[in-house]
């Protein structure tokens, strides 16, 4: 799937994620990665205005899965089974960019690693690697 | 802290967890565990009417900082170092039950465990795992 | 499968688990869960006679295998895909206890948990979360 | 600490890796970044002649343990607090290339991850993150 493809997938199937306006967008698609994007929004603040953790696993989660989608279509949808993270900085005030590697795609299982940067910088602020089952296909 | 006073905390310090509607509760505090309890609320949901994971990493976090927050008091925060999680089953579409409990309360490091299971069922649904980084006290 | 067999069949399957003399036992089967025991052995320890972590992650993945094929039988051999590990205390220079439970058995998937303990106590040194790939059975 | 100060090191404070034979190697220290080398042998095989899983992860655990000593010096003795693992292939019989990187080398955690992967092939076979605390320098 391309760019294009993938954010109409999403767009169409998933319309919660955009709940309280839209903030996550498909910036990128490449062999076995994707980059994502969260925009600094009210909805994903604590006090202080740093961004709360579930909106980094949020995104994290959605990296992972439009990677997976984004190789193996649209047919199968593929179901988180494990995720783990790594929290290392606090975020700044600003966009978040999501870079995401598979590390495998086989039949059953796929496995990636997601690392997260505010926009601009090159420290990571938070990483995931996850496991998503993908169902046979008939 | 008692659960009371631990809501009340949650509620002044934290008032973006209710953003959308109030979904989240306290609804036990005993020695070194607490449990929670998350509503079915539109916000939380998939398509299908199934529970998102982001809904459910989200409330295992809140989980494991309220049992931290009552045991260590309202004075030092908390910060999530690294949390893991199991996806077992899809949840029911009702309220999930958040059972955690503290395996260690050291003076840097709290961890602890949170098992979550739809209202009135025994099944896990999410298993997670967190380990929290306590400030040092002047 | 009862204690005996399970053992029988992990001294002729693995017997390179006892490479420099037995020390693991599987000392109780019941519904989803096994209790492993690992002997204090100079080649587990760490300088100064603690255990070390690599033999704690050894005795995890074994009590979730040993548990997952006490419940499926000696035919199909499950594979490790995740593992988590919290450390939450230094051990004692005595015997571990593990005590593992699956937390779930499904067809293509199992998710277990173990807590170990020095034998004789009720603090909980490691934790672990593994998840395992079950192979289909023609 | 160079390549020569971080072996010796390791050598002298935990001669019981070698225990068995001499299977671990640093090839490589970098700014934030080690790898190591552990030899095919017969104490790291399961049935068949493939790596197993604790020695998988005892290399990873090494590898990220050298890497915080290689930029704190050997002065203060850091400790796993957390591990975690995802197995994506079977390694080859034949050694296994581990490539670490830290993620976050703070005051009180060091973050990082190790990739593994049989030696001349790009293709990870096991992929870890940890976290270990770092003792108060006094």
């Amino acid at each position: 799937m391309t760019r294009e493809e993938l954010s109409a997938f999403l767009d169409r199937e998933f319309p919660q994620i955009h709940f309280g306006g839209r903030t996550y967008h498909v910036e990128e698609v490449g062999p076995l990665r994707v980059r994502l994007r969260m925009d600094y929004h009210d909805r994903h603040l604590r006090p202080g205005g740093t961004l709360s953790g579930p909106s980094m696993m949020g995104l994290a989660d959605l990296a992972l899965y439009a990677a997976i989608l984004a190789h193996i279509g649209p047919v199968a949808l593929a179901v988180t089974t494990s995720l783990n993270f790594n929290f290392l900085r606090k975020p700044e005030q600003r966009a978040l960019i999501a870079e995401c590697r598979l590390l495998k795609l086989g039949k059953r299982l796929a496995v990636g690693e997601v690392a997260m940067a505010s926009e601009g910088s090159e420290e990571i602020v938070c990483h995931a690697t996850g496991t998503y089952s993908i169902p046979e296909r008939g």
